[in-house]
Parts: structure tokens; sequence; C-alpha cells
């Protein structure tokens, strides 16, 4: 079984984006401001949009599941307050949550937070709680940057999120570490920001106690975890410098990165430096990088292929990438595979 | 010969540091301002701590000259206002040149700019000026990132950065992009801000006409590009995405990265996916990562080792890293090693 760990619902039907741009414009004129019994889209325009999208590319490269999340660059925490970021968050978690509904084989639900920068972290557990029980969600995505490129949040150790990991330890649910769009002209979304926070919140818990707060606390650091397993030397040796413990005795307890690496060498050095087991299988499909490579003519971010050609992976390796650390790592996923008797 | 591109002088005497806090507290407090006169420091004691380091290192890992500036986490530009790093940068500034030519075989000097937040780039071209004729500085470093940390400069394709552009195109010297210390507690400085600045600064130029308006311009990006050459598949693909030419054919002629990646996979990536033409030898020793490898037994950042053991490069390759890029992008340190009949 493939499952695939990293997918968001970048192709909902135009209605959600028209919803959305209503919404922003009612910031402004209160009078505009749509209710969210405004969006209707229905099942079969549901189904049509994945259909024809993201399941027929699992099909055609082989994925059997995907955990699914709202467009990360579309949950722009940065807009409005808290209350505008509450509904909108609620409206993306339902729309995946019938997505995981209408195809049980293939999806199955992680939840955006209502994050809101400057509000306490503490406020997105209602809407985390709802994602969980009524949803479903086998997953959360945390923002470590709600400002969208100011940095303005304290850091991932910083006891204000302690509430979110509270819950997310109660329900043995993972968080993957996504930011949203740029505000900052600074920062490219996906080519500098994304990879930027990955770095940055991995930086956070190697400088920080957080894991031994939580020992069971489990961060899926995204896009082959930014510059980290490139540079795993420079932070060994960090430690090292700070007097703390090695990253791979100290954090690989709790830190997962996944495969979202768009050409053979990245994959190679990945797996080559980050222990299989902290390797989780993903391609962020239909994402940044939908196109083909024009010198080998398949997608940049078909990274089945590239586990496949890595050739210091063994089957076993393969089985805990592609199928045996997800099901570790999220626990709510695997019960429900094996209601399901997979 | 080998040539590292990419030194501080992290080692300089006590003197500096406590002047610099003596200016720090001028800033509050005009009484305690002190003159840059007041700050004493003797060739010998220049000698001693450049022998015992840097000098000493060089030659028992074989290289054979360094490109020095001033210690990049002290250039903090965010710290007062343009006089204060005006006067700091001169003092720093002078101290490299003073090291060069104590040591006119083993280092040559590049320059930090005195640059200020929201201060117009161009304010920093007499510094620069005097670096080039008076110090004979073959390059300059560039702070991407002023405010250190919070990002509130234009990108670096901005036409207020051009003043700088056309002086280093006159004085056909190129810039490394190096950012200064975090003071935003999101980001560690050596771990995640000096990371994420060289993958911004790289996605800036990708998303940008930069190289167009200055064909000649060239940028040194340093710490092994970021996380640039392990996510080469994305950058590939997300210009694709943007209509834009592919990074090997429309950055090439001006990005080069240096090896300060410490450890054997990740040079074994950078020199796999990256051309040999844009690859340049550095360590920065002495720097963030000071330690020996505890499963090596060697120095972290002695890059030199890696080199020699990655077996995709040939003697020509290596003799492009260590010596033939550097002399073609830094064009004044060639001509200063010619002079020298080298």
């Amino acid at each position: 079984m493939i499952i695939d760990c990293h997918g968001h619902y970048t192709t909902a039907p135009q209605a959600l984006a028209d919803w959305r741009d209503r919404q922003i414009a009612g910031i402004k004129d209160p009078a505009q401001m749509p209710r969210a019994a405004d969006l209707h889209i229905s099942d079969d325009e549901i189904r049509e949009t994945i259909e024809t999208n993201q399941l027929r590319y699992m099909r055609e490269r082989g994925a059997d599941l995907t955990i699914f999340s709202p467009r990360a660059s579309f949950m722009a925490h940065h807009i409005g307050d808290f209350k505008v970021s509450s509904t909108w968050a609620a409206i993306c978690n339902e729309l995946c949550h019938r997505v995981a509904n209408l195809f049980p084989e293939h999806f199955a639900m992680a939840a955006m937070l209502p994050q809101s920068p400057g509000v306490a972290p503490a406020t997105c557990i209602p809407e985390l709680e709802k994602s969980v029980k009524e949803y479903g969600a086998v997953a959360i995505n945390l923002n470590p940057d709600p400002s969208g490129g100011h940095w303005t949040a304290p850091p991932l150790s910083d006891r204000s999120w302690y509430p979110i990991y509270e819950k997310m330890v109660e329900y043995d649910i993972p968080a993957m570490i996504h930011v949203s769009t740029s505000c900052n002209p600074c920062f490219h979304t996906t080519g500098a920001h994304y990879l930027n926070a990955d770095t940055t919140a991995f930086m956070q818990c190697l400088t920080s106690d957080l894991f031994k707060d939580f020992p069971t606390l489990r961060f899926v650091v995204p896009h082959g975890g930014g510059a980290v397993p490139y540079h795993w030397g420079r932070f060994r040796g960090i430690a090292l410098r700070m007097k703390r413990p090695l990253p791979e005795d100290n954090l690989l307890d709790n830190i997962y990165f996944d495969t979202c690496v768009y050409h053979q060498p990245g994959i190679d050095l990945l797996t080559r430096v980050i222990p299989v087991k902290n390797v989780l299988f993903a391609s962020e499909m239909i994402g940044a990088v939908r196109d083909k490579d024009p010198d080998t003519g398949f997608y940049f971010d078909d990274t089945k292929r590239y586990i496949e050609a890595a050739t210091t992976l063994s089957e076993a390796d393969r089985f805990q990438i592609y199928e045996g650390n997800a099901r570790r790592v999220y626990p709510r996923l695997d019960a429900a595979l094996k209601a399901r008797g997979l």
C-alpha cells in the first residue's frame, strides 16, 4: 500500500475561491461578508475535481491513499481576524472531509487550523476537536508563521503553542508544519517561504526542549525538510557547539521528513542521510510544481519514481517509506485502515 | 593553489568586541560613544589571532589563500543608524585590510558594507569605493536583510540596490550574499537565518530580470546555496510554471555556490547537481561549526576532505573548484596573484 502523506485540495471548485474573495471584500465592507451557508458545492462537483486531478494521477503513478488537507497557500492566516480565519478553516475542512467521505479508499483528511496573527493558538482547539471527532481527521497542519512571511509569532517551543500540542498528544495525531502564502515581497511562497519555514521549524526544535515536555509529539517537516538533510552536518555541528544532543539522538523520535523533493539527487541525499524510519512518502501533488521535467519527460512531483530508483533502498526500506512509517506516525489512519481490514 | 572564498575574521582581538559594546551603549547614551581612534589593536595582536587560528588550520588542511571579510554575525546592520553602521564597517574593513597586508600570501580582503535598515543602499558606495581602491578588496558581502530577520528591505531585484550593482560591475567584483545576526527569535542565526537567506536570495534572482539589467553581475550564494541544490528540481519546476527560463539556462553565468556544506553527502549532492564551473571552494572557517564530527574525528568545516572524497569529481574539476573558478569570479584576486607571478 502506498500512502502519500502530503496532498492539498488545490483543485477545489471555483466557487470556493469566489466565496473567499467575497469574504476578503467583507473584511473592509461588512455588507459584502458572505455566510458560510452561501457556499454551494455539490458532491458531483467534488467528485469531478478529484477524479480528473488527484485521483487520476494517483492511479497513473500507483499511489493508494493521500492524506488530504486544505490548500496550504489558501490558508492565508494573515488575512482578517480570528473570526475570518475560523469561518474559512471550517469551510475548507468540511470540504476535505467530504472528499474523504466520497473516496474513503483514497483519501484521509488532515485539518487546517483557524490561526490568526497575534491570537493565542489555543483558540484553534474547537476546530481541531471537531475535525478529529466529527470529520475523522488523522492529522493537522500547523502554521509556524500565521503572519505570512513576517514571522511575528513566537517559536514553536513557546508555551503559547502548548494547548495545541496537548490536544495532539491526547488524540495521538501528528502535525505537518506548513506555512501558507507569503505576503512579504522578499519571500516567494513556494520557492523560498515554504523551504525556509521547514528549516526554521527544525531549528526551533533543535534549540529547545519541546520534546522533553512532549515526548510523543510528532512533527512532519514537509518539502524534504527544507534545507535540513542537505545541511545535516551543519546541524550536528551547531548542536554540539550548543552543548546539546546530536539531532539523530534527540529529534528523530519526534520529527519526520516527507519526500517532496523533486529530483533524483535530492531523494538520494534524503534517504542516505535521514534514517528510513523518519522518511514518509509524499508528493504534494497537485501543488507548486506540476509540470513535466523536460529532461526526463516525467512529472517533477512524481516522487515515487525517485524512491523506486534510489539504489540504497531495500524493498523493506521502501515498505517503511510508503506505508509502515505512515501507519506509525498517523495511528488514526492505521486504525481506520485496520477497521477496513487493511 | 587552493583558494577558500569564504572566511571571516571571527577571531579578532577582544578589544574589537569591547569597542562595539561601547558603541552600542553610545546609541542610547551619546556620552559613552567611542571614537574610531579609541580602538587600539597592534599588528602583533592581529598576527597572533590569525597565526594561531585561521592560518594554522589553513596550513593543517592545505588551503593557501582565504578571501577574508569581517565577521558576518557581527555586522549586525540592524543596530543603530547609518552612522553607527558606517563607523563600524570602516573599523572592521580596516582590520581585514591589515590582515591581508600582514599576510599577503594567505589573505585577500572582502569588504562589509555600512548597510542600515530603511537607508538607501547607495549610501554604502563610499565605503565600497574605499575598500576596493585603498584596501584592495576583491569582493563585498551584501546583506539582503539589514533588519536582522525581519526582512523589511525590498528584494535584491529592486532598483534601490542598483547603485551597488553598478559599482560592482565597474570594479568587476562579486558580492557574497550574506546576512548577519538574527534578532528575530524565530530564526536561529547560523542554523536558520543564514540558510533561509541563501534560498531567498536565489529565488529573488530566479523570479526577476536582474541579470538582464546586469549581465556581468556575480553573486556568490554561500553555505552551499542554502536549500537550493537539494531542491534543484523544485526550482526548475517553479521556473517552468512561471514561464521563465530554467535556472541552468538563466542564472549560472551570474550565481555561484560555495562549498560550506559540512558532511560528505551534502558535498556529493552539490557537486552532482550544480555544474562544476559554478562551485567555489570554501569552508567559512573559523565559523559557526568549529568542532570535530564525533563520527569521523575530523572537523566538520574541513570541507576540502569532502571535495577530495567526492567520487564524481575529476582532477580538472577539483582545480576549477579550488582555484580556476575563483580566479574567474574574483578577477581582482586573479590580477593580484598574477602580479605576484602566481
